[in-house]
């Protein structure tokens, strides 16, 4: 007799749907369209968070698709994977040109999910889904350490410019701009002064702490209620160096791991949230143990867990 | 004139005793047993954790035999380190059984600390001490992430395995045993329903972090007010990975180290608590400056502080 | 328009077989069949060898399927991935009996590579060879720091054993066993007696390197001329550590990775070379640009040159 | 047309002065005189504290001379950069003496931070200080893990020494020095013995956490009212092994960097606060995304925060 | 007394130039013209070697101006550093002609050396070079791993390509092109097939070490005798992964670091050589003692020892 | 039954001596005396090389007393290990006096092994040997990256100095140095015009090489033939970084191990070598598999076996 599995057996042989790489689909009809967006060549520093994607999925095999927590069953939300846009590798231009087409024709899932790739991907995919629905108010949710507004003349369309590129472009309004996470030595007086002027409401790291995320999301989400539709980006470089070391630009001072999970499950719960990226993350600034990985699957799932709650 | 020293001399000569491989002694009498199990290759995924007794008996040099925050010496109790048990090289079954063997021998003394080795340990030493007081009932403080209740008949008795293996093979009830520190996507459904079934108390790290350690421990303690004494048995991946990345499955969302510490003061202060375990710490896979090992270290001084301050 | 692509794509579209990935099948007839044996916990030391198969071929996809030193276009050899064996989580002596029977079933091919898993593996391959033709004489091809010549008896048959067991068991004769690449202080005096008498061909890394590679493999081929079959067996702890951090037992001293890609290349010119394996190398172990992994796949490669050379 | 820049220039083409490097100026008169003193021979353990001083000015390019938290341009203080004191390469006393010596020297300034090198260096600074201020009473403000009060007739000068050799050296009297952050095994008895019969002030990590760090401070200043002067001596060991690995004797159970940051703030708002120090960070000890050395910048600048909301 | 010294100091007072740092100048005229081209997001895989012209110049500090093997004093030989060309934060093809631009602009100056960057920018420089010298032939003079005649059109202008883009531009052709140290499995069939067809001449590693490094470099200029003027081009990941950690696409099989810096005197030394540049070293791939950025520097000396030798 | 074994338990029970740990004694007379000089802190650059005697020791428990390349079984010549000199913690004059008197104290051994701590403890132990040994002429067989003839006068005994001490001192001549292993950039002129004028007999590596080492050792020693006894001192620092990257100023372009095993086994074999010592060894800056560490016994142990076969 023999004994011999197929090479991409998955480590446990399994009828029942247990872990997470058995729950997502591949094909047919979803709640949830996630894609990858492998792209960070147009990162100011070097970043190769364009391996995000191959690396969050390789990951989640190590994730039961149950909350233990909340006691939710996340299978009974649909995903489906549609795999990773294909980038050009060195004009970047077209690039982005295809990750705002490949948002626009998703946009009108119930859900979509975007796994960058770095910040600049988001001005792209938020055009793509206002293309595709022209006539409604986009709110921007971000978490983030910086506030991505310096300017798209003076470094083209670069990882540090995305809300900019949004608010200049007229696709978003800046007082429809919340960022939470904000915090120390990162972001220079003449971007903060920009910020002020357009109206971008900024919620410190402190604050938000102080508030609670809980509390501090539900606020944001009341202060965008005018808007027609969210799109939140966490940025995962908002999180504190010691918690999340595989990111460009990681700083002491951020966010802890359990205040993100705690935000992103209150984003998953909020209705008008419909569209969500995570971006910046950088599996090869990783530490040996896949620390900061292992944390965006987290943070995924946890925002999974509140779209499983709206039901 | 010769300015010699033993090789074996520790960092600073001293004849008082100040530091923790001072106060250990090897032979005699003592209030608290300590031995190792180095065993971890019943350990589902690959494990140096049979590397931990070693590793941790290396790192107490560093540590003083002197509790500040209490203002606790530790040097009132007696400890004994009685060594290591000796594994067989490739029969996991006999190894299991020296363990209980083991256990079963020492069960006896004031207070038994083992440092495994992997999970799978721990069902054989509360057997072992099943077997010295057959007709006393055992309760399980467990801190862990997982619920360690997969099925042996599928695994053999692995480190997945432990609880389960007490449960259904009648040696210690489901409903005592309360699990402290579970959380996020580390747990399949079945696994809880099993938990559920069997009646084991999960108490979650959200809900132990929002009652505080001290309390949530005494409340465990509580709830096995009927039994006849406590094992507590600490699985290290308790910890959060950045706090605890020597751990084979390490998880964001853990426990922190100063969770633990309290919790382990409150656990070594609850004269009920007759044997206690520190498993699945991998040496190999902690990081440059050994935080796992020192944490560990830590945690067993805490235990011992709570227990000084039982007389 | 979308560009996406399934996430399990390759990183770069092409019709043509290119890489390595491409070349090996998954599925029919093969002149070379390959499978992997994920089995460490038999290992003396801690040691995740087990994880070598999946290393293995995710590495692969770096590889061209092509020999520019030899301009050898491999795609002519056909090879079939048969996957891995499935092995017993904590029961090694079933674990054991699965590799004997699955290389029993497998020894009819022209050629089979078995990837470990560590050297315990080899004597449960060789014996299920051994089983599938009990008439032929078999000789050893071992490039190897060790002997592996520990006693089964004390250790139970753990990864220092293999070559005793076939010896001592029958099924070996001890003078049809070279073992080339030994050196320095890693082979106690008993041992080398136990070889001695038994009348192992050690070929030391001094007098190996003195001759040449590919003179050495000559010689030991011929002076296995009176065997019917030679399994060829790589220990990769014969690399220099410089070379091979990724093995449990990694030494200074040892065979560099051009000297082992001489030998296996003339290994696999060999005709009577049947079955090879590959053992004992630990991706958990290795340094942070996988040289061992990637050293592994190369040595590998240069035996298939060397099979595409005997046509 | 040639696009080629200095080598020296910094990252990124500015006239504004927006990140720090471009504040801190290297001549003329300044508010804030910042040195570094580089010396870590001197420390018990193996130390490369001496090239902190190095990294820290090469790591401030990376942050902007802007707070966000306090909205506060940190430009409007000036400093100046004096430069690294030049050491002896053997003999630890010279080295000593020429921190002594310089520190007097620039007593004198508005504030002086001394950028260490270990703790000896604070001895001699204080010292200093002490020799332009003889008829001052100088209270020291010490943020450790350690009492630092070993017995320099064992040691010589060391780094586990400088309260010590300040007290019973008659430059500050006992109860003129709050130590804040000291926590679990890391002071025998008999050093908690001394700083007892001495009258040094003792604030546990825990017992700080308990009433805030802001609190906290405020306290430490308050019990030092009597004071002419304080110097304030930041151990970077005070911090927690998880978010700072870099210094000889990390340990777990310290203060958290948020906690850190904090104390820095309110200690930069005290008037009477003349003087700085920030000691016993090792940069070749640091992970691999220098996160002991980026929260090293951010201390100082917290500090420097609130030195600006004096005015 | 005060002891200060300027920030900048170097880390021993000299008045005499004993280290290259002290040197390699900043103004004027000289014989060698250095260079930085800062570029790698043209790299097909993540690179951060646009990070090595800074972490080059950081290095060269700790080696002396003096090259004992030979006795030679390389300060006859004088080097200007004229600092890195400024690249476009995301517009790729607008760096490449700033690199093609100041390559023109410098192309009439002795010797020039650029150091990368990613292999995409030696197409830039050639093609500066040959703007500058129309009617001269060009030669290359290649050490690389790969052949990197990847199209263009596919691709566009990436690291992969640089060798297709200037013989199918009509920039050199391909018999004047000569690659050294090609092996293994890196270069697909069809790659190798266009470099038959363009008459590239291919020597492998196997056969340069067979021959010596000294005489192939002497043959491969001989083979390039009707050619003007030589650009010796230089991939860093020619070198072994064993000796060379911090290059993209790192491989077993590779040259030694004493071959290389056999060949660079060699290619120093010869007089039609007028270009040289060092590519693909990406300092964050580098391992804990920055051995790849060290060999760097090594070599660049080496070459530097045979111009000196060419007087 | 208990199966406990004392915590020190070395990893096998063995009535036999097999291991090196089991050979060394600690106590009596013996052939070679063996001792500590844990000094590093007269280093230039930060060093921990006090460690290495530590870590010398626990290596050597993986090493067999029996060298399978000359068949020879090391048990028969005698060792004791005699302990580590006791270092004043910050009077590096008072260390150094320790470490002379203890080399005089043990001069008169048959054979004696230092392990160091840095170089400056050679020209201790040199002066010690003198003063046991005032009339005889004493030679100096250095293996070295570098000269090490800085000048004291500027630096204080620092371990860039040592063989400049002995010149200068008088305790040793010039000519009666022979240095082999001198490579590349790593010795400034005005240093190689020193030994030259001191008629220091400088052997590169490159030429060591060519002539091989045990070739190059025996022209060494030949070139002594006029000395009464030779002290040999082994700077690990003369290793290629490649293979010994645990080393304060490791360098491309050195010695391989297998050469240094050569030239150390015929130094053993040299009987007019009556001392030796190994330094500038740095566990801290060593690999993640120890390699630096292990090359170290792996050449203790290669001299030893020259030793034994002396008789």
């Amino acid at each position: 007799m023999i004994y011999l599995q197929k090479p991409d057996w998955s480590w446990r042989p399994s009828e029942s749907v247990t872990h997470v790489h058995q729950w997502v689909k591949q094909e047919g009809k979803a709640d949830v369209i996630l894609f990858g967006a492998p792209l960070s060549r147009s990162s100011i520093s070097a970043s190769a968070a364009s391996y995000y994607p191959e690396a969050f999925r390789k990951m989640w095999k190590g994730f039961a698709a149950y909350n233990l927590d909340e006691r939710i069953d996340l299978t009974k939300v649909s995903v489906r994977d549609a795999g990773d846009i294909m980038m050009h590798t060195t004009n970047i231009k077209e690039s982005h040109r295809r990750i705002e087409d490949t948002a626009e024709s998703l946009a009108d899932s119930k859900l979509t999910c975007m796994i960058g790739g770095d910040h600049s991907t988001t001005a792209c995919a938020v055009r793509g889904v206002k293309k595709a629905f022209p006539y409604e108010q986009i709110g921007i949710l971000q978490l983030d350490t910086h506030l991505d507004v310096r300017d798209p003349k003076e470094l083209g369309p670069a990882n540090g410019t995305p809300i900019r590129q949004l608010i200049d472009g007229g696709t978003v309004k800046g007082e429809d701009v919340v960022n939470i996470g904000l915090h120390g030595y990162f972001n220079t007086k003449e971007l903060v002064e920009y910020a002020d002027e357009k109206g971008i409401q900024m919620v410190t790291m402190q604050r938000a702490r102080r508030d609670g995320l809980t509390e501090t999301i539900q606020r944001a989400v009341k202060s965008l209620g005018h808007v027609d539709r969210i799109y939140a980006t966490i940025d995962m470089d908002v999180l504190d160096i010691s918690v999340a070391p595989g990111v460009p630009a990681s700083t002491p001072g951020g966010m802890k791991s359990e205040e993100l999970f705690e935000a992103l499950l209150e984003i998953g719960k909020t209705e008008r949230v419909k569209h969500i990226d995570f971006v910046c993350l950088d599996p090869q600034k990783d530490n040996h143990v896949s620390a900061t990985v292992k944390t965006g699957v987290y943070a995924w799932l946890q925002f999974m867990t509140g779209v499983a709650m709206r039901k």
